[in-house]
């Protein structure tokens, strides 16, 4: 469903709608046959929750598709990612919490090493220490090129960002200057269209101010520019399902995501309970609040599957507390899977729980891959949650008549 | 998948479809846990051919959309409703049969009442009874402009329509003229695009006339226009699926929406029994036939459990004489879910049954929400069945060598 045609029947309410995000909450068993991380973990709130709710699976992008945590979010958000893509020098942004503004050109950014020749020889200048390169990163910033403005900020080892603020509206169609192997020198940076050639120049000025200042650098003597984007001009998320909301999360990524789409953000400390205190006040001022809890995925990433169990027995904690909040409706779900005996990232389909509003009767009597396989809602896409949430909560109106 | 795409696959075969629709038959439980509408009724012929055919479940529309009765049966006809868009003018034309042709362009009208300034003084003049508003209408029906036939008719208390048949083609983009509040004169009908431009002068003009004419009447002195829509352009039924077909209904929204797609429609009286004469005739003369029953919406939007557990009974009652007309195929479902609970449309999925053609095992031994879970069909959309049916019937060719 297109977010016009949502945002045509969304009707006020006073209803409050809770995202609790686990992320990487999906997982698959240790041994065949054995319970998954989510299944071996004892959550009685979140069992509780989905006995009285309804429960289903979802893929957060499309059947096979493993998510980044950009998309895999931009999908609980109700923004099908596979129409609403986002560029990789945007993500990246969005991931250090700079504060991108409509028109703005972001840039994926590494320190690399030329020879005398001009040829690469190392794409990431040898995964250049951060303690080395950060001081590099602020001393391009202080580039100034003639029509836009020009932002650097270093991300980690030898990534960063570069931000262009264009004086005048560019297109963000421009071709990688990385060739993607040694032996090369950097190319040129190429528009892809007539509304791009701008930034082309923009880009290729900026490089080579960059190059004259990096010249005596020992370790890093220039940089490749990759997924050059604009912020895009998407609807807001209050402009789609007319509620205000607000999100609360430890990591920049997620606040990034969520400001992207004109939500309110807030930084916490990590772990499950720092996203309790205030949560009452913030349903006060918003009717969509968004929680962010990252330990599952990290346990998930480090391949430690008792503590991806332990940590979501922390998630199934503090429900209790989510609950004296007062939300209408709850949903509670991951981005994506992230399968300790994976160590990263799956394509695998993600449980989820809705309680609240108007439940059919399911048989899903715990919160768990399998038990989630019996839930009413079934097997559905990541960005149909939001609409079945909001219908939950009163706030769609029929469609036709 | 596309019309189109269905069509090229579309082949003659000499078997009958019967599309059943139980108006409203999805539902909740009284009390969490208990049966819903359709679960708590003795439906035993139902029961038996979920048992022997194929069960699932659809979303009209998609997953938390309430769909109205429009887009239900596009959904239940191929159709899908969010690419099928109807207007408003037309969805209201439909309700009361108002033969549209290829090019009308077809308006919401209220009745209004206005100030001596000018200034509206109340959006639905009271809400004028029938008994006063029809002879207005009458009145109205009367208006000539030039370049148009105009066509009045009366819906109901302070709603009629309003359908020009111009000379030439015009556009149907035109803004309301009912500015949404009080205390402001009408707007004037604006174009949203150059091909509506003439549209939006006819309507102007007839505006003018209107006004002319109810200037001296005391309860309803102007009216205001809305869902200003021309009758859809779409492929017909019998184009898509390559079988003629009959619909037959006691309501004119459900002939209404038949017609636009081609269908010859047939008024009987309301009541399951009234469906069963002249079916086998029907079938003689054609592939396919819809069937509406609309009393289980009536008994949920009255919030009346029990009558809707009793008219689904009835509907039960009638299966043995449907199967005598010989259908190769019955579909049974809804176009919604109207649990008495909520007393409305919702946006809760609608179990469905096919019966005939290849049957695949399932686990549904009756006709219910939570049986139908279980069925080898899953939880798939609306538009999805008519292809399933088909298929069942033999008439859908291999797609791709």
């Amino acid at each position: 469903m297109r977010l016009d045609q949502i945002a045509a029947l969304a009707q006020p309410n006073d209803t409050k709608v809770l995202l609790y995000v686990l992320d990487g909450l999906g997982g698959l068993p240790r041994e065949p046959g054995g319970p998954t991380e989510l299944e071996a973990a004892n959550t009685p709130h979140l069992d509780e929750l989905a006995r009285a709710g309804t429960c289903g699976l979802h893929h957060p992008v499309a059947p096979g598709i493993t998510p980044g945590s950009g998309p895999g979010h931009l999908a609980l958000f109700g923004y099908d990612p596979l129409v609403y893509e986002t560029g990789r020098g945007v993500l990246e942004a969005l991931g250090i919490e700079f504060p991108l503004e409509p028109g703005d050109i972001a840039v994926r950014a590494n320190f690399c090493t030329l020879d005398a020749a001009g040829n690469i020889t190392d794409r990431r200048a040898g995964r250049i220490p951060t303690a080395e390169a950060a001081p590099l990163a602020e001393m391009l910033d202080e580039i100034w090129v003639e029509g836009a403005g020009c932002f650097v900020r270093h991300v980690k080892e030898h990534r960063f960002i570069l931000v262009l603020r264009p004086e005048a509206a560019t297109g963000p169609n421009v071709d990688d200057t990385d060739p993607g192997r040694t032996g090369e020198p950097p190319l040129r940076a190429r528009p892809r269209d007539e509304e791009s050639e701008p930034t082309a120049w923009l880009l290729d000025t900026w490089l080579e101010e960059a190059r004259r200042r990096l010249a005596d650098q020992p370790h890093a003597n220039m940089t490749l520019l990759r997924g050059v984007s604009s912020r895009p001009r998407w609807p807001g998320f209050q402009d789609v399902f007319g509620m205000k909301s607000t999100a609360v999360a430890a990591y920049p990524m997620y606040r990034g995501v969520a400001r992207l789409l004109g939500m309110d953000a807030h930084e916490v400390a990590d772990g499950a309970a720092s996203l309790v205190p205030d949560l009452r006040a913030r349903f006060d001022a918003n009717d969509f609040a968004f929680l962010h809890f990252k330990s599952p995925d990290k346990a998930g990433e480090d391949g430690d599957f008792d503590r991806k169990v332990a940590v979501l027995e922390e998630a199934d904690s503090i429900i209790p507390d989510l609950m004296k909040a007062g939300p209408d409706v709850i949903l509670v779900t991951g981005d994506h899977s992230t399968p300790a005996t994976m160590m990263s990232h799956s394509w695998h389909p993600v449980p989820f729980l809705i309680h609240g509003g108007r439940a059919q009767n399911d048989e899903a009597s715990s919160f768990g891959e399998t038990a989630c396989r019996s839930g009413a809602h079934g097997l559905i896409r990541g960005c149909e949650l939001m609409p079945l949430a909001t219908a939950r909560a009163g706030r769609l109106a029929k469609f036709g008549a």
